[in-house]
């Protein structure tokens, strides 16, 4: 793996209080050399499947070596695990709690670990804030040099890998909805070439869509129309406007999309 | 142009997705030295006039060199072009929309481009997404030492220069309201230097306000007030409170100002 | 004082406007190696309890050497003086208005100085936004190696160290809330080791809370409960949901604590 310094943090712990300053805190006391960048922390409070979908998505953008540091952790103080994942370029610490499923069904896995080495933690862990507690400073120590394997013992994860729906031929199919974004814009797990199908009809609730477009500026205003979003899955979208406001779609919102 | 590293970036992105960081990912993949520097990514979605004024309240303290990567893009995958804006001191990317407006009257421009070199886009270009597929990496190759005129031949930009209103004079004013700020601060484009007049009435909807202070302590709480803000602009405030939802302006709200 | 570069702002201008950034900006100019890290924007606007409990939770996660910025200031412009506080690790600047109760409360001072040299100002200085004219210069310069003792003379700062209320003992004790933070979790100023106790009973307005838990996992959802947080004081948390949404305290709720 090249070396490189960058420790990519994800969680859900906000803007607004002080837990993502402690994390970086304990990192920087630890590494001072470190890189550090935010992913996000504004996922929703313990939406896992989320967080998922916004890891894979931005996660191959990042070079080699990237430390990848994700909490967001409804099970903390819990049995769950902590994940060590190593892959080809990465190395991503998460809990085993799903968070993981999009990246695992992208990338092979070479290492898989729970961490429990306490020699890379605090002194003092709390039950309630494994991020400034464990998952800080043991990326923190990795960017120092200590080898994966240390951080604790080889374990199959309970996360299962979670593949999208690619889509090659017509038909009918049942996927759902994975992501609001910040504009409305409604992310599905369906993967297509929208370029092979004459038609797309898309149901979601009781709205059934089948206008199709390649960017925002051909659709017309206020009408919700269908697109293939920059991570390759298909999307509701309304120009200048939100199709979440309009659709109301639920977390994991159920959808059906029909080729011909 | 002094030699630093520092990519700014202003977008429309938000704090909740991944845009940000894939395009952080993307600098960093090309340039690992890169300082990168949020300017804000919480532009009201697709508001090119807030940008403009955000990103000329700020260029000026950044350190000669800086590149600043403005993206706030309802155009993107259309026929508008991307700007290259070389100046004395600064480089700017940003969609030729208007985001500019401000900038552009302010600084002497050396160089303007369309960035359409492909050689430092991505490899694969999505319709959406060009702060991560464009954007992004074009940056990054200037802080690599690309030379400027690489990026794309020389343009007139179709963005005009927009001054603000500068009243030396006593008289009567026509102006708007540019941006709210986070304290509830409204905006207005009249830049002046209020020691020069003995008394300023300035008209915004129904209300007509003439209490003038230097300070935010000495105004009385709860009640609206004119003030000279820390771009030189002109603001209304309230103390511990919030002109706007007072006043509810309207985006490029209509003001009148008369200076005696 | 181990020298590092590490400038740690706080602050509630928010992330939707340019003060940020001319902050930093600034900051770069002077010092282009200075590592800036956020500790928050988001404090509610004016709001220096908040500000106060924020600063301390996370200040000594720090390295050595990292100088704290913090600039909630309503009385910008007024004869209100800035701190500069020195402690065996640290350097913090403050408006004297609060802000740096609780650290006063857990470091020893070893200097405090009234910053009021001009010569590590910007030249111009607004009346309305000190964090970048003089707050951000003045770190910049101290990463650069400025002596402390030259930003100004020394003085007794009219901030009031503020203790939290340790409880040792059985007994009724009363207090207050210091904080609600992102997930809705109210945090009080009591400080205990909750397993010396047998029962723990906390008044919050009409609602009486007796559930104690040491993890969230163990708590029924949609009911409050009593835990002791990461930073070690008593809290009121909603396993998956909002404490202060159910019980919505008002800024410094009184609360009463019985201990058996």
């Amino acid at each position: 793996m090249t070396k490189n310094s960058i420790i990519a943090l994800l969680t859900d712990f906000g803007y607004e209080d002080a837990y993502v300053a402690s994390m970086k805190g304990v990192i920087l006391n630890i590494a001072p050399h470190a890189t550090i960048i935010d992913i996000t922390h504004n996922i929703s409070p313990q939406n896992i499947d989320s967080a998922a979908y916004i890891l894979w998505s931005s996660y191959k953008y990042f070079p080699k070596g990237t430390i990848f540091v994700c909490v967001v952790d409804p099970g903390v103080g819990s049995h769950r695990k902590i994940l060590g994942v190593k892959t080809n370029k990465y190395v991503f610490l998460a809990p085993d709690n799903g968070l993981m499923k999009y990246v695992l069904a992208s990338e092979k896995m070479l290492s898989v670990v729970s961490v429990e080495n306490t020699r890379y933690f605090l002194p003092s862990i709390s039950s309630t804030f494994h991020g400034r507690d464990i998952f800080a400073p043991v990326a923190a120590h990795l960017v120092c040099g200590v080898t994966f394997s240390s951080l604790g013992k080889g374990i199959t994860p309970l996360t299962q890998a979670e593949h999208f729906l690619e889509v090659k031929r017509r038909g009918s199919y049942s996927g759902k909805v994975i992501h609001v974004d910040r504009f409305g814009n409604i992310i599905t797990n369906f993967k297509l070439d929208a370029r092979k199908f004459r038609k797309l009809t898309l149901s979601i609730k009781k709205t059934v869509l089948h206008q199709f477009h390649t960017t925002y500026v051909e659709a017309k205003s206020n009408s919700p129309f269908l697109i293939v979003g920059s991570s390759g899955l298909l999307e509701v979208s309304v120009k200048n406007g939100s199709a979440s406001s309009l659709l109301k779609p639920t977390p994991l919102q159920p959808v059906h999309l029909k080729l011909e």
